[in-house]
């Protein structure tokens, strides 16, 4: 047997146990989240065993009433953990001890402390996504609240950092709603496989009793049942999934973050945060930090970390349960966290925010290659136009919309009358009325399937 | 204006053009993987075109014509790529121009090469994605087969890399199988969102002209549409999404290849790998190293490094299209050749491995807490018994199912006659008869409802 | 102005504040830990303001009295935090002023939260990394020495995780020693990086006083004075060198943890793992498993979440303080608690974790290469008749080292009575004696060489 | 044995190879860039064959030679790759054999592929390291010079993408400067531990015979020598670190760029690109897009990919030299290849982009908290003052410095002629003249100190 409570080699003194050792292995002090989960998971199991006559109807009766007070004591903040409750799962076994004796040991009856866990961490993400969803869902809503109501503001659109079209302002918000309305389909497929029974898989091997998952099933609410108790218990798809979810929804955020701080910065000015999303300076009173969009740009890495982290731990692994799964815990509580208070101050910002419509429209630049559509110039003469006009008003010093007809017929004789419709940014945003595009009837058509689409979704 | 071929500041002289930035700019060394895909899009554009009369009958039929030349070119492998083709796109139309002249041009009409390059992505990673789907059905397949075929090979199942309890090895093939399963499902979600036509959306405002979207997702083949034109051409969502699907497959056949590595040591002397898939040593002739499923192990990371790479660059982007979003290609195809091999190596290894029954079975350990259910001893009993009856095997130096029922009656009067079938493992995996469990009837229902499924996915 | 308290698009209502905001910005629950620096901070500070003669020396020693009770109280565990204490840096002044008064608000002359973080967080840093090297010098001492007492044990070297060639037991100790000397030179490296005052630096364009950073410096214990204060308030390369050190250093413990949880595995029974570093199995009472190395193998995928996280928010910022860097301490916190457990937990595990010689030296196997050197043979002929010994020795069943000369010489003529020092395993492992190999003499070369450098660095 | 030539269960067809497996396997599209190491280490290893009495001398003499003949091949291009060659070293061996005959096969005494795989990354990874110093520097110079030159010029200094405080538009250079000043250092202390000579470490146990490592060490000029050859031959930390060492560089480098990307948008029109560094637009003539700082941006994802997916491949292994190892090479090539144009792209953009002076000086924003400075006014009068005449400008409509005297002093009678200087910017500036400020004589000791650390890193 190897020895305990020496010291052989120089090294720190250990003994029978070590304590700093103790600290690495507990996880009492996050997992404790899980407490309703591990109730709620051991009381459906109470009744597969009665079902399956491995405990009394009595037996049962006992057990459920016992796991119903340590509900109560959670619920009501006087559960008390003590030393020796390494995790939630030990520290309820040892209060359902105390409240009903021996009893509360056949709870172990076939099941293991592999499946057990599992299955608490699938019921409480399954209500930690709803949750995620039900804030989602609120956030769109708003967005495409604001798109409708904001529809005639136009907006100098920009690709590489530069104004390229004249676009309407809802355009720009719809665009966003619909990158976060695809993240809530896909959070709906994670949901789908969280909503996974395992319970019943044992360690590995699977369930050597008469235990009816089905039952278990329908008590606990899952979709389905697992397949095979080995992946059952050893896996962490679920998990990795949802970070890795969070992880391009928040990289969604940190986009439009990165659009509005841009927007409100002095030089653009097309918006101006209300005061509670912004922070003043004591030092400088002139300015006015877009904290709250900085922070939501930031926890796309913070959780990005935590996703990488962890799938490097299960790139490292054997099949089954190893005791480096532990850190899927911590990994998925600060993710659901993050992106909870994220999607809640985004739809504050979002809610709250101000646009400052004449500074947008002093923005509005206006391609000239438009040309082509408007003075059927055909393109390579339209083209070349472009340049020309583009000289013609720089070498002026006057915006491009000041030209004079005359001016132009310089340039070409194929400029007629109609050519002042392309410094008109209000019909030429009417110009794209193609299915996605930016004219008044394509984003009244976005609208219409936004709406048709969060009805569906109402929880 | 800038000037150009100006050094002003002591750095690198650079004339009107640098040629490092050129090499640094151009993508046509990889993103002509996408030929046949640009080809195919601009055909359907043409018809679009027509349809809106924006070329005449006879233009359509030369540029279509023109085109099918140039993919003649390609697939016969004589196109000639010439400097200033810059990406594959250029070349493309700069072939077609010198085909059938000027009219070449008329394919910019409203198209721009926001949604043209976005276009043929999507077209040509909906070819990989069905490529590796069947893949992965193929190896899936592979596996369900052995599994079935090696139903009566007992294995001794681990957690944490020690023998836990003993299970079918068929039980340990079907537990990754199901993994890659759920790899194929999700996949299949993927293609969905792949599968969406972009074209029409122009840079970011839409199209400005009657094209019938319609009528490019028919040509296409698309299921549907994009909501909005900015977000169509901005986003690469689909191929982040793809690189990180790649990440998690890989990830299961790492773990694979970790207990396959583990198993063909020789120590463990479970399996062993055909020569095609194992490499001896020179210095070293006793030795064969696994080198496919080292490479196959290797190749999760890799591919992770381009989920986090260009999940990375997406992070740090305003909206639309930003000349950043060019490294998506190269992620995209390495990733899909990665796969690609990786599916078909983890085919041939597992079509191809010996396993080594009788060292499977010398190693079977029982877990004699297996006395609960045999002789019908209460849990406390069986634990304190377990550790006796342990260390009584131990002290006489004989393995565990060599004990005599004298002996074990000194630990416990409460073992009978019926504690020898706790030593026969055969009947052991038999107790796992829930749903997902080793017991035979559990691992034939496993194989019944694998090959449902595949019936189900057979392209 | 923006306006406050309004609810404008049907998003979550928002008034004057939004408490999820304020909770979602306040950092006051994680920097906390920073006080100590605060404070010493604040007092160097105070000083550097009475030479410049914009404190008296009475409002000095206010201002250091006060903030010396403010130490105290935080030492004692008496600190009180208040609401509207959003960091530690607000409550040590609201405190301070609370004490002494409106002199308080003269420590803010000059300087700017920007610098007094950033100086607040490198004297924190500082000292963890001090206390970080102690425990990776206690860990190598304890490999050295480890390796020094156990020279003689014999061990079956392994490549590809086949047995390869036989090297001494203290060969692979020394082979992670060496991989963490590294990182302590490393950690030596970006101290010096660390060690630098930004504290003068103002918000982003210096101090614009008389302050003399030059006795900042030296009050403070700093090596050198930042360069340029935009740099020195806006960048945290100092903190990301530090979490990718720990990445590195991890990866090292993590690849000698696996190597130990394979030793330990009942098919290799290599070593065994004190009680206090492993657990057993409810369940399974005869497995033990090695939870203290899994727990280690895993943090490196932690710790590289949280590099990776904090890496991809700096990776999208333009110049100089944005509120994204707020994520900087709690990956530098969560960093330095887990490397600090992890090594000393290593620590542990290896001063009692029992070696089985025996087992060790029944694996080791013999490259029958060894002929050349032995021999004399050709290369050629030395590879040829290795194929052909193994060969001979699997068909009949008995050990390499069995084969009798009478039969070797059947293979080649070549073999003479000196072969049979190709079998013995001890003298075997003496030809490898250049430096760095696995010979006695080598081996006390590199302990040598270790304990000198371990000289060297005692802090 | 193991079959080959065998289809048992279904999958792919797999005789005695598989075409598939090889190409997976083989690494000779891209190791070939070793070529020129490989054939070096094999020279120096060859003299030290000949010390060691392994060769005779004419061999020696016959084998540089064949080696001379070798490299001439690869460095006129006329160097045939043939089937069978997986890697570069294999090829190099068949080539010299096919030259020089049979004794070629003696460069394998003593010599493993392990130790001569890590000494040619090695070689190559040094000079790949001086070239980027060498880049490096060149960029350094570049910007210290532009620094020096426009020391005049003021410019708008933020923070939070807010205008904060003037600054000289010199410190904004010097503060990118500096950060990569700090690379340059921290690629020397990586260039100590790539600069390591591994050969001589056999597989793992060191070699066998009398070679001198110290021969070998002076032959290809490497600092030390490595101390353990387990650790020799199967680390790879010298690349992690290279690849690390790349993410932060080119992070640093993201950032200037997307500074510069900000600075030439519309809006802040503070720069303009050269043109051989921005491209237009096809269809929007009056666009400009800053094409290489998009690309320069990106890079830093591209790379720290790299690094992840090859800490992750690392983070999973065990000791010694496995398979996954070979993902090492393409990671380090492609990095530098990335690393290499990113710093000459990037001097390329700094030398040639033009400074819009004036629309620099149009956005000077000054804190009014200057008043504490210039009015002798205490903070708190300072403070509130600040807020009153901020809002009295806008209620006039004017710009902060053309509110008279008389009118300021309506908010505060302590407001005096001396405030002119608070809006006089020029010599705002100069206030900030401690160490690292953005006073004149402050940018100038910058200068000095770049100046003179250049200086002592001349290659």
């Amino acid at each position: 047997m190897a020895s305990s409570g020496t010291k052989l080699w120089g090294g720190r003194f250990v003994g029978d146990t070590d304590p700093i050792m103790e600290k690495f292995n507990a996880s009492i002090t996050y997992d404790r989240r899980l407490w309703a989960a591990d109730v709620r998971g051991s009381q459906a199991y109470a009744k597969a065993l009665q079902t399956a006559g491995l405990v009394t109807g009595d037996e049962m009766k006992r057990l459920l009433g016992g796991l119903d007070t340590v509900y109560e004591e959670w619920s009501s903040g006087h559960f008390q953990i003590k030393a020796g409750d390494e995790d939630v799962h030990t520290a309820n076994e040892r209060r359902l001890k105390e409240l009903i004796g021996e009893v509360a040991g056949k709870l172990h009856t076939g099941r293991s402390r592999n499946d057990q866990v599992v299955t608490d961490m699938r019921l409480w993400l399954r209500d930690a996504i709803n949750t995620l969803k039900g804030n989602s869902l609120q956030l769109i809503s708003t967005m495409v609240d604001r798109a409708a109501a904001e529809i005639d503001i136009l907006f100098p659109g920009y690709t590489h950092m530069q104004r390229a079209q004249p676009i309407r302002w809802s355009h720009w918000i719809l665009s966003h709603a619909v990158a976060l309305r695809r993240d809530v389909e896909k959070l709906d497929e994670t949901l789908r496989r969280v909503n996974v029974l395992p319970l019943g898989s044992g360690a590995i091997a699977g369930n050597p009793l008469a235990i009816d998952r089905e039952l278990l099933r329908k008590e606990l609410d899952f979709d389905t049942i697992s397949i095979n108790s080995m992946d059952a218990t050893g896996q962490r798809d679920f998990v990795v999934e949802f970070l890795f979810w969070a992880s391009m929804c928040l990289t969604h955020l940190s986009k439009m973050a990165e659009d509005l701080i841009l927007y409100s910065t002095k030089e653009f000015s097309f918006i101006q945060l209300s005061d509670a999303y912004s922070t003043g300076s004591s030092l400088m009173p002139q300015k006015k930090n877009a904290d709250s969009l900085e922070l939501i740009r930031s926890k796309a890495g913070r959780v990005f970390g935590r996703c990488a982290g962890f799938l490097m731990i299960l790139k490292g692994l054997p099949s089954t349960y190893n005791k480096d799964l532990q850190e899927d815990k911590e990994a998925m509580f600060d993710t659901y966290d993050t992106v909870d208070a994220v999607l809640q101050v985004a739809t504050g910002v979002v809610s709250t925010l101000q646009v400052c419509t004449e500074n947008m429209s002093l923005s509005l630049a206006l391609s000239p290659i438009s040309f082509i559509y408007v003075c059927q110039m055909p393109f390579r003469e339209a083209h070349s136009c472009s340049g020309k006009v583009v000289f013609l008003a720089e070498s002026k010093n006057i915006p491009l919309n000041q030209i004079t007809l005359e001016h132009l017929q310089t340039v070409s004789p194929l400029f007629d009358a109609d050519v002042s419709s392309v410094w008109d940014y209000g019909s030429s945003v009417e110009q794209y009325s193609a299915p996605g595009g930016t004219a008044r009837s394509s984003i009244n058509a976005q609208i219409e399937n936004m709406r048709a689409w969060l009805k569906t979704h109402k929880q």
